[in-house]
Parts: structure tokens; sequence; C-alpha cells
């Protein structure tokens, strides 16, 4: 009889617009190996798999063979959990009109089971797998890059809903009545006010509606970026400060609502957004402990990943891996 | 060796402020006996158990003793899944100012498990077991009566949260600025306009705002209920048809910012507010394809229960206990 060899390691694939990273990954979420491609220099799905897989053979080779290896997870813009594919990824070009079933690419290639889904829902996993949400059943993660994505926890598991698509927390209405237009084509979304892009525009509209003395006003407002608001406002500029009190309002806001919902023991932020620091976290947290119904106050933490940028999205999509 | 009889049958427990139902339910919902206690005559918590089990034993003999029955659920206000308790329930003589161990209370006397929770996660749950919901994994009850409760399923459980209280969905804020008050002590809750109370709410106000004709002018505007308006709307009273298309297009919006958390396959309404039939429901689902993400246009059911009403809140304790 064969001896069966423990998996010890898991894949996890950060598949954004520009690179593609690979690591090998352990229980303990340490990344003892990375390779890399550049996602667009592809254009068929095939050609990206196979170079994927090519730059992968050394560094299985490296921590013992395949045999080592559980499975892989990959966290990908567009993805569907359930059927394993990225659906019209308007930044890929190999998958930007056409369905493509990338985790089942992998896995005949690879022969280990691999599964995917996206970037936010990822992180939440990684978090529960690697990061302050370990041990926890009932949790948000809320990522405040670009855009505002979410991953939802409930009994421990993943949200994925009906479709694969569940968790677009992003997308809740905040602003009913001529609310900003969204990249989803609707107005008054989360995503709109309290993304990166949604900082630097609240600072452009602030400078326009007052008079107020402002270090940002140095700068080309079109050019604004939530990073000069975050360093203005540690800096001490009062308009600058009020961007993030009003950008964490309307999350503790969203969040109160959030709660109802699910009841979580954590929100839980990643992302750019979240250098601000207190900035931003405090606002956050004492609207929501203002405006939360009463059974709800005071009951949930407000906490930041500790899991380090430049890897949590390659920790992330490794998490995914464990539960295969 | 004794030989283990088959648990044919559970327990349900709809206990309102005035009366208390039990009912003995077998596995396809029909309901085979029932007793009923008056719930506000026993000012000790103590003196109600024991006038329940009287009342039951009687009716357990009845289906062939309590060695057939597999559990009991209770369906109650301020209900505590988690621990089993009734706590500081408003509308309770003896659980007003205290935290009542009812479930444990009842599973001492009988000898079964005992669960409980309360009244909409009760009726998903009988949803779930006996009505539109069988076979789904992912939807939302809402309740409409005197309040709006919310039932939430995620992967075939019911979402209970960290604390055993989620699923308030009545108290998300629909109304940002000059909302109105809500029995939570909030403001612009959804419960504040999609209830009974607050349909007879949105019917006062559009009579005092416009002077359009209405045969809700007939009546003591203090004393109109949601009743009345949809009498007045069946009839083409074009006020109240109006009354009923406002509280659809909240429902709707409410029902596209749900979506984006669990992407529900269904929503099914519950309580008085339906009576009103297409006048409510078609508003709600226009409202929702029009405004929900396009990722999920189309994808959810707009689903009235089945229950009968009468029944309905025992079933849905009762469905508690197959899971127990």
């Amino acid at each position: 009889m064969e001896e069966q060899q423990p998996k010890l390691y898991v894949i996890g694939l950060d598949l954004g617009g520009t690179n593609s990273v690979f690591g090998i990954v352990n229980q303990r979420g340490e990344i003892l190996a990375t390779s890399a491609i550049k996602t667009q220099q592809y254009t068929k799905v095939e050609d990206f798999v196979d170079a994927g897989v090519k730059s992968l053979r050394p560094i299985i080779e490296q921590v013992g063979g395949i045999a080592t290896i559980k499975a892989m997870g990959i966290g990908a813009p567009n993805a569907n959990f359930y059927k394993g594919t990225i659906e019209f990824a308007p930044n890929l070009v190999w998958a930007h009109d056409s369905i493509v079933p990338l985790a089942q690419m992998f896995s005949g290639q690879l022969g280990i089971p691999v599964g995917i889904t996206n970037d936010a829902n990822a992180a939440a996993i990684g978090e529960m797998q690697y990061g302050v949400a370990r041990g926890m059943k009932n949790f948000i993660m809320l990522t405040l890059g670009t855009g505002v994505g979410s991953g939802i926890v409930v009994n421990g598991q993943l949200v994925y809903g009906c479709d694969g698509f569940a968790g677009e927390l992003g997308h809740v209405t905040m602003v009913r009545e001529n609310g900003r237009s969204c990249g989803c084509g609707r107005n008054g979304c989360l995503e709109a006010y309290c993304s990166a892009t949604g900082v630097a525009r609240t600072a452009r509209e602030f400078l326009i509606e007052s008079t107020e003395e402002s270090i940002l006003r140095n700068l080309d407002s079109e050019k604004i970026t939530s990073l000069d608001v975050s360093l203005a406002a540690a800096k001490g500029d009062p308009l600058a400060k009020r961007v993030y009190e009003f950008t964490g309002k309307m999350l503790g806001d969203a969040c109160a609502d959030f709660a109802t919902f699910i009841s979580p023991e954590a929100f839980i932020f990643f992302g750019g957004l979240t250098k601000a620091g207190d900035l931003l976290m405090k606002p956050i947290e004492k609207e929501y402990n203002n405006h939360v119904m009463s059974i709800f106050r005071g009951k949930a933490k407000f906490l930041v990943s500790t899991l380090d940028d430049a890897s949590a999205a390659v920790l992330g999509a490794s998490a995914i891996g464990w539960d295969l």
C-alpha cells in the first residue's frame, strides 16, 4: 500500500489586471515560495494557464512536489465560486467577453482541487484562516480600495448566495436622492462615497462648496487622491479631516444597517483607505454606536486587517484551498 | 434491548401577547392536535409553564405519548435562540423585566429538546420545512404586520449572528434625513413605513398633503388602518393606490439592498399587508428589478407565504423542532 504523503501546503493565486502572483503557503500563513507572470501578456486563457503552471512547477518541486499540496485557491475579479469561472471581466483580455472555466483548467493540469472567488471574499477567508478573524463565525470584511468590496461570513461559512455573487455591500444605496453616479451604473452607492476614488471626489466637492483654507488647494484639484487627503488630514488640515469624518460617518451608518442582517462580532477593514488609521476608524465606530439599534450597540469590534499588504491577496486566495 | 419508537411529531408553541397556542405537527406540516392557554393569565413564568404542560399532556397522549415526539419549538417575542431565553419582552408580564429560560423550563418538564426563536425566524423555518421555501438554501422572509420582522436563511441555515439577534431588517434606515420616528427609538426605519401601521400613517400623510378626492376622507383619519387603505385601493381609489405604490417602492428598494448581501433566490412575504396582493407585490417587484444591481436583476422570486394564517405561527415554531 502506497503511503499517503501529508498535504502540508496550498497554492494561492492573486490574479490581478496586471500581475498574477502565485504563492505556496503553509497552515500558519507563511509564504514559502512565489512566482509571477504578467496577466495581460496572454491573449488566450490556455496560454495564460500554461504559463502559470510552468512558473509554478519549480516552486512546487522546491517544497517537495505536488503530493505535498492540498489544493489551490484563486482570487480574481468577476469570479464565480460555484462554477469555478471568471465571467465577463472588463480588465482581463482573455475573459473580457466570455466565461472562462479557470478553476477546472488549472485543476486539470495540476491534478489538485482548485477553487476561485473574488478578491474581497478571498480576503475574508484569509482573515479567518490566518488573520484577525481567526475563530470568528460571523463577521463582515470591507475592502476599501479603488472600489468597495465585501466578504461576509455567517456561521463560519462565506456567503455566496444563490448564484455565487453575494456580498456586494459596496453597492447598497446610501443616498437615495441625487446620489453620486457609481461605476455599477446606478446612483448613491456606498462605493461612490467610501472608496479611495470616492474620498478624492468628496475632497473636490468640499473644496468647491466652501472657501475654507486647505493645503489641498495647492494641488491640481482633478489629480487629488485619497492619499493626498490622508496626508493633509494627518497634518491637521481641517477640510481634509472633514472629508474623513464624512467618509467614516457614512461607513458607520452602513455598518449599522449591516448589523441588522447578521449581527457580526466584527467589521474588518482592508485596503488603501485604512492607511488613514484613526482618522477613518474613529468616525466609523463613533457613528456606528450612535446610530445602530440598541440591541447591537457596543457588540461589534472594528478591526483593521493585520495581514501584510503585499502578501494579503495571495494568502487570501490560498486560504480557499484549505476548505476544498 | 428496548425498541426505539419513531419520532414522528414535533410540538410548536406560538407564544403571543394574548394567547399561547400549542400544536402537534407531523413532517408534512399537518397539525394533528392543538391546545391553548391565556399568556397573560399567569404572573409567574413557572405558573405559565405548568399550565402549558398541563394543556399539552392530553394531546400528547392523543398522538401516542411523549415517546413519539422529537422536540418542541417556540416562536416568541424577544427570544434568544442561543440561550433559549426570552429577554425583557415588553408585552409579557412574566418576562417584562427579566431573562426567562423558557426553553430549559419546558424541556425539564417534558423531557425533550426545546428550541426558541422569534416569530419571524420561526416563520422562515416554517416556510423552509412546510411552505414555499422548501428546497431553498438562500432566502429572506419578511413579515409585514404591526411591525416589519425578518428571518434570513443562508446556506440552508437560519442566520442568528453573534448574539442570536440577527435578522432585524425592519430596522435598516431607509430615510436618512427627516425620517419617521420608529418604535425602536430611531428614525427612518423600514418598519416606520412598510408595516401595517406605517401604511396607515402614509395614508394620513397623503390625505393631509393633497386635496385629492378619496373615499378614505369619509373615515376618521386617526382611525384609518392598512385594511381600510387596502379596501379603498381595491375599489380603485387613486390616493389609496398611491399609498401601496409608495409602500411597495420602498420595499423594492430595501430588497435591492438586501440582494447585495445574500443574493437570495426568493423574498417571501407574510402577514396582514400581503392581503393587498398585487397592489403591494407588483410595485415591490417592479421597483426591485428597476433598482437592483444588474447582476441580480430577474434572479429573485417574490412570493407570498402559502401557509394558512391561523396555523402558520404554530407551524413555524414547530419547524424549529426538526433541527434540534
